[in-house]
């Protein structure tokens, strides 16, 4: 069992925490294959940080759900949410498995790689330069899906993690962004962000 | 540990296996959200008899790795692709279990539901009826991608699944099929195996 700072308490909703369980199980696991398709250390790192918060979401949902019980129906009711809570959780917990292949150095086996290439949608993680033109620039803004078909699914930002950032955040100086797209998209992406290409085509 | 049958030895490829795993995991995963968010049994069931699938396939595969070490290198650098494997039989457990959810009449929480709605592109069982005009037709003559915006994904044949169907694979009576899609185009897709509708429109 993993061991947390205490924190004070305050009441998040059951929904809330379940939801960002599963949408973080899932982008972990194409992280997880990104990165030992490309041997990434960077990606293969920030999928065993996303398991640690995976496993903080687990404990805040455990503690809202005993709260939430308040008869036997209630808690019989709620046990389905703990099920889908900790399925959620193994999830991840196969995401870092394949993740610690990469960072651990014990080399990706070319079948590993072979499996991996099948995905026909790559992600990539990218740190946005100083002189990049995305800069302060919001997400709807760039259109990014209509010029070059790449979506920014998570970005890392300091020590945080925004999944599925919303239309109007602003692109920071810094930021890992972590894109999906087809292979042509994502290299443009890639020279926009890394401030090498100064110009959004249309 | 699960128990199968003796089988007689024939070696298949550790490629092969690992794919099979990866792929079967992946789809496990949607098809219990699925089978959650409908409150369908049928695919809950699919779900745990695939999940026994994933079991003997990580039972084949160890042996094949064994067989393929012929030498502490060589053992070294297969460590991956048994992490890999585990990986995936983790996310088919995950899989049982929130399938287990629906055929042990826990009773989906509303929460559940409301988690995976999110899904936009749905996943689909459904048998293939006697009248239906899809009978002995192949997936590619049926341009179902083109016409209604779907895709089988699998086909349960008897006891056999058959993944991601090769384009010349014929339908057949009993078939149960799982199609990904749009719930329009889905609605009528199942209309056509049910024989409800006996016109392919273009």
């Amino acid at each position: 069992m993993p061991r947390f700072e205490k924190v004070e308490y305050r009441p998040i909703p059951v929904r809330e925490l379940l939801l960002e369980m599963k949408n973080l199980s899932e982008l972990m696991i194409d992280l997880a294959y990104s990165a030992a398709l490309f041997n990434d250390k960077e990606l293969a790192e920030d999928v065993l940080e996303l398991e640690s918060r995976v496993d903080f979401l687990s404990y805040l949902l455990e503690i809202e759900i005993m709260l939430a019980a308040r008869d036997p129906g209630d808690a019989e009711a709620l046990t389905g949410v703990s099920t889908v809570a900790s399925a959620a959780d193994k999830i991840s917990d196969a995401a870092a498995d394949i993740a610690a292949i990469v960072t651990q150095n014990i080399g990706v086996h070319p079948i590993v790689g072979e499996i991996f290439e099948k995905v026909e949608e790559r992600l990539m993680r990218v740190v946005v330069a100083e002189n990049s033109i995305l800069t302060g620039k919001s997400i709807s803004e760039l259109e990014l899906a209509a010029r070059m078909g790449v979506d920014i699914i998570a970005i890392r930002r300091n020590k945080d993690w925004i999944i599925d950032p919303k239309k109007d955040e602003k692109i920071m100086i810094g930021d890992a962004l972590i894109a999906r797209g087809a292979p042509a998209g994502l290299k443009e992406f890639r020279e926009l962000c890394e401030g090498k290409l100064q110009r959004l085509e249309d």
